[in-house]
């Protein structure tokens, strides 16, 4: 039976079987390269297995400031009879090293090639310093306070495999192996529709209506997690035009977001809207989850379209739990490198609910253990995530015992720097 | 007795004294303000205090697809005698109401303000639709499924305090209040000078020299901890140039980074020229802490300049010890809001050291607890950065037990997301 003022009753499928259909209708796989300059290169994944071409150092080097002696000069040395040795020069780093004979030494600056015929380095505080003389007061083993060629980083040797997640030491190891740039993947463009008649763009003013924010909070959040966002705009509750729209935004993005216009009210057109796309069109449309019951997904053209609620609460869990996931696999991650889990105690019990409940939480930090407190409120409550800093998914008919572990992901992993004790 | 192949014995300081001082001498306090778009404001720090000049919601509205109805009409509606109202308009997000009388009832979509008159929202699945009637089952209690107005963001009241470090959700609030930019903190410039004849810059070859890419990490890391990195560029060791691009430095940069040119040795120029360049100069030069024994520090013209040694390891706990908290203060934050630490547990015995230890950890997650792996090996080895995802500080004269709990500092938040189990 089809009410006027109510659509459709959908059918609720769990979350974890949500992803897998959508996930399996999609088939991603990562995105092309790009060469990047290693200036902007944190942050981004490497698309490629990255061998070294040269040893790092590339010759042998000393450690400290000291001489550099034939260790087999030393073997006698000890306080009672020290060793003298001539010293014959000076060698910094940058310098082209000589030859050195037996009685002879050269001090080398730390960083400094080692000359040919040394084979280690006595650091200068365990040496007398005489006129052009030095006095050793014990003996020296082979290779001391030297840096072999290659130590650090062996030619021929796999550093990075693809996949990686690249930081600043990684991008100066890159760097120090003599590149200028790097190949990782293409960020992921996720193209952002908010859908209703209701709305307006930030920059105007209107009392009736409402401005357009929680385009802005995705568009931010596809920027943490590593994708470009595309706000495409408004659109209003018209099916054609949402068709269009959509279309339009597959044909330039490589995820396209709705917010809005998918529960079940008769101007909720966005599911009607991509069945009539094209194969194979909704995916899933409602879950067992609270807030976020009416998050939906489908598939146009290969491509995945992710239905967010018009609630921000849900707004959030349909993120987290579709659009993250399309992020890592387009970047070439896995979902578990993009979002922060940390294990947290319960500060109080949770009561069960008929459906898994995406439950807002605020981490504190008692005495170095985080305990995690519930933030309640109605789900349009966009507060409720300011006064929170990540989530926990409590499973369905299953309340949360007060003092349980349970994990919380932090929307973002500053949030735990962010911290109230 | 000074010897031409050492110039100085320095006076070792514990890191707490050390940073003490430092931070005594420059009496750093936030930087001035600026105004940035929203769409620019994540990671940023509010320099002002936020007072709302609205309601969120502006008026009450519905939170689900339902009848605005008046509570009082329900008072004595069961399954056996039905309450029947009469539904004379269709209200949409943005429309204006108008009023009911009793016996009436308006269908309101979620978000539709609420009719005047109606004080109270029945659910469309709790309700049968006749022609042009509705069927009320139950009572309704007053303000059902009503958002007051206020009840997210109460007008005049204060949302943010200065000091807050925004968020998507943050920023998405502020747009919701009616703003397009917001107040924060100017971020510190950090003028990053490396020191050294053996150096080139990155995109020149020349197997004798080194390239300068320690200065490219300290850039990136800057970057990640909310700073501008200003690459000065490399000065030869010569006093008279240090002191000249010092000098240039500080005038245009709120920090100056030196890298390398602090410890012993007959060309470590960098302490004369900071002692040359005005007072007070020098606070403190020598850590008891290794790597990180060279770390200094000055003070010339009000503004900081911290000496990173040239060894990779102790670069870095020169940057982490003593740049972050200048960035910090500087952006009007404190240090424990910019890194991020976590409990873990130590995976074998530490020995003890006679100076407190800047141990490189790789930290694991077993079964959900973080376990710290030390990583050795020297401290010019960058790829011992590469295999570690933090630090812990050893306490001097102290080991570490197998199995007891350390505090890590994580070279940044994303480590968290990227380890292995």
């Amino acid at each position: 039976m089809k009410r006027e003022d109510q659509k459709r009753i959908f059918k609720l499928t769990t979350c974890e079987k949500a992803l897998k259909q959508f996930l399996d209708a999609t088939s991603i796989t990562p995105l092309g390269h790009e060469e990047v300059a290693l200036e902007e290169a944190v942050g981004r994944v490497l698309a490629v297995d990255f061998v070294s071409e040269v040893n790092i150092p590339e010759e042998n080097r000393t450690v400290f400031d000291g001489y550099a002696v034939m260790s087999a000069d030393t073997k006698e040395a000890s306080l009672k009879k020290t060793v003298v040795l001539r010293v014959v020069s000076k060698l910094f780093p940058g310098d082209v090293p000589q030859e050195i004979l037996s009685g002879q030494a050269v001090f080398t600056a730390t960083g400094a090639s080692i000359p040919r015929g040394a084979d280690a380095v006595v650091k200068v505080e365990n040496t007398r310093l005489l006129r052009e003389e030095i006095e050793i007061l014990s003996p020296i083993q082979t290779n001391e306070n030297i840096a072999q060629a290659g130590e650090d980083v062996k030619k021929g040797g796999l550093i990075f495999k693809s996949g990686h997640f690249l930081r600043p030491q990684d991008v100066g190891l890159l760097a120090g192996m003599g590149r200028r740039s790097v190949t990782v993947f293409k960020k992921p463009k996720v193209g952002i529709i908010s859908v209703g008649d209701e709305l307006v763009s930030l920059s105007k003013k209107n009392p009736l209506k409402i401005v357009n924010n929680y385009a802005l909070i995705i568009s931010c959040l596809v920027t943490e997690y590593g994708g470009t966002p595309q706000l495409i705009g408004i659109v209003p509750d018209d099916l054609d035009k949402i068709k269009e729209t959509i279309s339009m935004a597959l044909k330039k993005t490589d995820v396209v977001a709705t917010i809005a216009g998918c529960s079940i009210g008769p101007k909720d057109l966005v599911p009607d809207a991509i069945k009539a796309l094209g194969k194979p069109g909704l995916i899933f449309h409602g879950l067992k989850l609270s807030p976020g019951k009416v998050v939906g997904a489908g598939v146009v053209e290969g491509k995945p379209i992710v239905m967010l609620p018009g609630h921000i609460v849900s707004t959030y869990a349909g993120f987290y739990l579709f659009i993250i996931p399309l992020i890592a696999q387009y970047s070439g991650l896995n979902t578990e490198n993009l979002i922060t889990v940390v294990k947290a105690r319960m500060e109080k019990n949770v009561k069960a609910k008929p459906t898994a409940n995406f439950l807002r939480v605020r981490l504190i930090n008692v005495n170095g253990e985080y305990v995690a407190k519930p933030v309640s409120g109605g789900s349009s409550r966009l507060t409720t995530l300011m006064n929170s800093n990540g989530y926990t998914i409590t499973p369905r008919g299953k309340g949360i015992k007060k003092g349980s572990v349970v994990d919380v992901v932090l929307y973002n992993s500053y949030e735990l720097t962010h911290l109230t004790s």
